[in-house]
């Protein structure tokens, strides 16, 4: 049963990654635990990127708007998916909230997956992206901890390293797990609130886009 | 076929309750995101309640043995479940885990679950208290973000309020969110670096315990 949840998932992921590369669209699927910085730097990389790239946002929570309503603030288009009690977003639920947007208007569309660093792993949505995102403030294993999500990363971007001196933060011990169980990944260092890394992080997504 | 798991579940979860009840075990289930200072928090308890009140430990994991060899520099006795890519225990991994510890010769039994803010919610194990950790790093607006598992809560223990001047947390507000999504819930404010708190809710236990 769980088998062919995948597999339809699966297919219609595909349909997604095709209806997504016929527009030109660069699409990331953004994952991390609850409380990662997810929104923040979301914000920050919509408003670094705009105007010159037309971004497009798609978020899922079980419930509130609260992300949403802080991400239309950069006055990029955001569309809100509750999932209720579900623990991850699907392909079908993309597809579905691609209908709602002006998806020929965008050259970027960005997914912030629902909170949680283990189901979303088991579902592709039709991204070119799948970025993971780990506060320094949850500890340097959660890479061995957590490695489904890990291990098809294509970004892994360490976030809050303001807070690094306060947690005591070994950021070689963290940089080796990460290099370990995504092997393919590029690593990012950013601080929301100072702005730290978002250029290079900005950047990437530029570059990726073209 | 989701409501047939759910309801098998719940059947083992009541045979574990008695199982428990019989034995005068008080049993916690501990859950929270991935790095809230679950083990570190547990660490604390376990030294602060030895060796009046004979502690053990059930830690699930998708991988490694970190918590459970943190744990047992406790002393205590621990019995870790490697999930592999499953998000959540179930009553039937609980029950077989403590197939393998004494648990005649313990007073506690503490379930530290699979980091996770979503699916664990689902499953009840058959303890007597459903613990879940907050810490200030996470955000005010994670109950509301999170009900399933804020609903049914026993205790939310905000954790790491040692780190709150750093990220402005808003206490008032983190109150006022549990308070509206776990009616019922005692709170409890803690730092496992500095110990402020741990007083508190080992007390809490205590008197639980009896």
């Amino acid at each position: 049963m769980h088998q062919s949840i995948f597999a339809a998932n699966d297919r219609l992921a595909e349909r997604n990654r095709g209806y997504f590369k016929a527009l030109g669209l660069l699409t990331l699927n953004v994952v991390s635990s609850p409380g990662s910085g997810k929104t923040a730097l979301l914000q920050k990389t919509i408003e670094r990127l705009q105007p010159s790239t037309r971004v497009g946002v798609i978020v899922g929570d079980l419930e509130t708007d609260n992300d949403a309503r802080r991400l239309r603030t950069t006055g990029a288009p955001v569309v809100q998916i509750s999932t209720g009690t579900l623990c991850h977003l699907d392909a079908e639920m993309i597809a579905r909230a691609v209908g709602q947007c002006d998806a020929n208007a965008l050259d970027m569309l960005i997914i912030e997956n629902v909170g949680n660093l283990v189901c979303p792993s088991e579902f592709d949505l039709g991204e070119d992206l799948r970025v993971v995102l780990l506060s320094v403030t949850e500890g340097e294993d959660k890479p061995l901890k957590y490695p489904p999500m890990f291990r098809y990363a294509d970004a892994v971007v360490i976030t809050k390293t303001d807070l690094a001196p306060h947690v005591d933060f070994d950021r070689a011990a963290a940089l080796e797990n990460i290099r370990c169980v995504s092997p393919r990944a590029v690593i990012f260092e950013v601080s929301s609130k100072s702005g730290a890394g978002i250029d290079a992080w900005c950047d990437y997504l530029t570059r990726r886009g073209r």
